[in-house]
């Protein structure tokens, strides 16, 4: 998957195609929405078409044959070594206004009407459930109370009345030994992730082992740190973390990145044995975890299990984001840190201006020290957990073979598919109009093929959209 | 000056002395309080005593003793290799509180009362002019007319909303050539000039020329991608542009970095000739003009110079900022591009994830819109240049020999001193517990000192604190 295009979240956010659509040009249609919508600017760079043919389990001349078209409509750049781009059409320079238009309502960004999105691709929540009204009550009395000088330069670990409130909720609701002046805030997990590729790279270290299954976008990121990312090995119950130091692959890590809440995206929790093990090998052997906890509030069946920083806070580094609690838009995330880190990352950080608006910083800390953000969480966990549950009933009924694999948690389910059918599901997705990936679009390079199965993220579709989402995948299924 | 201390902004912040006090004390009460406060995060590296003596126009032993004093109180760690740092002091763990009281106006960052601030330092605008009605009344308009997709992960580039209105008014208040498709928000200027770095070093350019005066923030941020920066000549009337290209230091530089509309610090405009000069290099060796405007907006004698963009879209960047006409804590910056050189910056800019918030963009693209910018810009700019004026009539009063140059424009003013005394008036300085810095600290290491003079922002000081500053600052003067 192409780096520019790949590095705004999994989500492609094309629009499905419509009943009775041909392939080529459904996508089409797609490709022009985007770049008129203005999702895909000017000059990204698409997918190769083979890659885009495996993400949307189509033919790859389908993919070719819509981008020639595209190229010869203008809208696309097909250039020898650079690929296929979003041309940059030539508009008039628009005169200046006496009273310029405010756009926010404005068509420009606006979905077309009238036509249904079925997006179940993860990565992102419900984002019409963001609670305006609460957050703009949060901004109103965060600003109002601010010091003056919260509005300069800022402490490059973020706000301190951000960091001490969420020191607080992480030790409450994610039993993380958190102190505010070992929390680093970061504008998502991405940016917290390059930070400690820089500062582990700095360190001498080579390799951060990751897992069997996980995002490109964290592993080319690392890639562009200088490390090595070699694959745990991974069995029915999860990550082999009992093998980290054994002599082979990952025997020479530093560091290991892992999803111990809610694997992602294969759906499992990492076992107490393999916590403990993750923990013992940092500690034998002077290495790091590194503790991605995206979506460790959403858990259905029991309590969420608390953050494996808790059992050594001077050997895992906690990485959590509001991007999925809240919204991504938003920008905010947190670092909290091994102490003897915490000097490393603020100097890498500050390497470059790099901090979050304050004003945001202010409002997510009233937010959260209001008790609004428990609140919008609970209702959220109830929401996603409903989703969840009506999935599962759906799946039952109309595709008994189908098993849903992985805890009850997160924003997205795993349903396992007969071996050898990914693609052609994923092909009658696309003519269903569904926008949904294949779990082997997550396989690490060195990671076998094994299992066919589709990642469902159940949290992205709006309410008026989601049973007919649900629909459209009940029927793709076998 | 040390790295990770002067990348937050050219101003230390460090509370004046207080009259009476010893200077050793008062360092260290001012390094203890920045400190407690937060503003000297665990971790930082403070400047070498031979620095900061300079800076603080201090003997350096006196600077050297107060670092010892506080190694022993354990507030600073010094260690070889690595310097003066901020110490982390062990504190307990806070235990979780039921209620968790929102410490926004706690006494944490508040300064402590009583004690008059006295800080001409230039970089930083008036933050207690900062239109916090004003700015949550366009939150709640904006908040509340965004599109669900608003709060999702965004276009690298930023809201369109914002883009649209910004062009808008660039074009109408600075003269630039400004199209949405071509602007790209970042975090602040240094985020630009990052980026402009990286894209200028994988486009093989290996030196980017500058002013003769400057800040080393920046000189550090192009030196860590991997560029040279020659500095270009400098006379009685400013930069020498016409110089460009000629045999010698700037012969072979790809882009120049310039402050056209008010040269920092040493005040100026960039008259017509080499405004010229510039644009005409610029074409015939087809190299870049990067154009920092940082405080285009604030003239006071006349209407503000267009912006040099105006001149040569595709070969000037134009690089504007909030920082100072609103606040540096909104981190809202943007960039105007050359058409060839979008997809390039894009690009860089997705390989991280570094999207400013959603909330804040649309909030600022609202603010734009309604009109509220223009009438905060002229408030302060009416402001400013009463302050402005006030220095000129106190000054003219009271030291008849000093010299204002520079035009009358911006947050800052240059006071001309008589030969060889900048040190000892920024020592005298010190003891009126005035912090203002000499116009040698923004030398380029190449340009020979030719001059005396102090950098006076006028911008900073709060209204209660505006005229003991001044006064200060009219004694130490010859």
């Amino acid at each position: 998957m192409a780096n520019d295009w790949a590095t705004f979240g999994a989500d492609l956010h094309l629009e499905p195609l419509r009943q009775g659509q041909g392939l080529r040009e459904g996508l089409m249609d797609a490709l022009r929405e985007a770049v008129r919508g203005g999702r895909l600017p000017a000059g990204t760079r698409l997918p190769s078409s083979r890659a885009l043919a495996l993400d949307l389990g189509v033919a790859r001349n389908t993919v070719a044959d819509a981008y020639a078209e595209l190229v010869a409509e203008g809208w696309l750049t097909a250039r020898q070594g650079s690929g296929t781009r979003v041309a940059r059409r030539s508009e008039p320079r628009p005169a200046p206004r006496a009273a310029p238009r405010h756009p926010a309502g404005g068509s420009v960004t606006a979905p077309p009407a009238g036509r249904p999105t079925y997006n179940l691709r993860p990565g992102t929540p419900d984002l019409a459930s963001f609670p305006r009204a609460a957050w703009l009550k949060a901004a109103r009395k965060a600003l109002t109370a601010a010091p003056d000088e919260a509005f300069g330069y800022g402490d490059p670990r973020g706000r301190i009345e951000l960091r001490t409130v969420l020191a607080e909720y992480l030790a409450r609701a994610r039993g993380v030994y958190a102190r505010p002046e070992r929390i680093v805030l970061c504008s998502g997990f991405v940016h917290g992730l390059l930070l400690m590729g820089q500062v582990l790279r700095a360190r001498g270290v080579r390799e951060v082992a990751v897992e069997s299954y996980g995002l490109d976008v964290h592993w080319e990121l690392l890639a562009r740190a200088g490390l090595r990312m070699p694959a745990l090995p991974f069995d029915e119950r999860g990550t082999r973390t009992e093998e980290l130091g054994a002599p082979g692959e990952t025997g020479s890590a530093g560091a290991v990145l892992l999803t111990p809440a809610h694997q992602f995206p294969t759906g499992g929790a990492l076992r107490p044995d393999r916590r403990a093990a993750a923990v013992d090998w940092a500690r034998s052997a002077g290495g790091l975890l590194l503790e991605d906890d995206y979506d460790g509030e959403f858990r259905y069946d029991r309590q969420p299990v608390g953050a494996l920083q808790g059992l050594d806070p001077e050997r895992v580094v906690y990485l959590g984001t509001a991007s999925k609690s809240l919204a991504p838009g938003l920008r905010i995330a947190w670092m909290v840190l091994p102490e003897q880190l915490v000097d490393e990352v603020v100097a890498a950080k500050g390497t470059v201006d790099w901090v979050s608006s304050a004003p945001d910083q202010l409002t997510f800390a009233e937010f959260l020290a209001s008790g609004a953000y428990d609140r919008h969480v609970r209702a959220m966990r109830l929401r996603y957990r409903r989703r969840r549950d009506q999935l599962v009933a759906a799946v039952a009924a109309r595709s008994p073979g189908t098993r849903i694999s992985g805890i009850a948690a997160g924003l997205h389910a795993v349903l396992e598919l007969p071996e050898g059918t990914e693609e052609s599901v994923l092909r009658a997705a696309a003519f269903q109009g569904l926008a949904v990936l294949g779990i082997n679009r997550f396989r690490h390079p060195t990671t076998p093929r094994t299992r066919d199965a589709l990642v469902v993220g159940y949290g992205t579709p709006s309410d008026s959209a989601w049973s007919g989402a649900l629909d459209a995948l009940c029927r793709v299924l076998p």
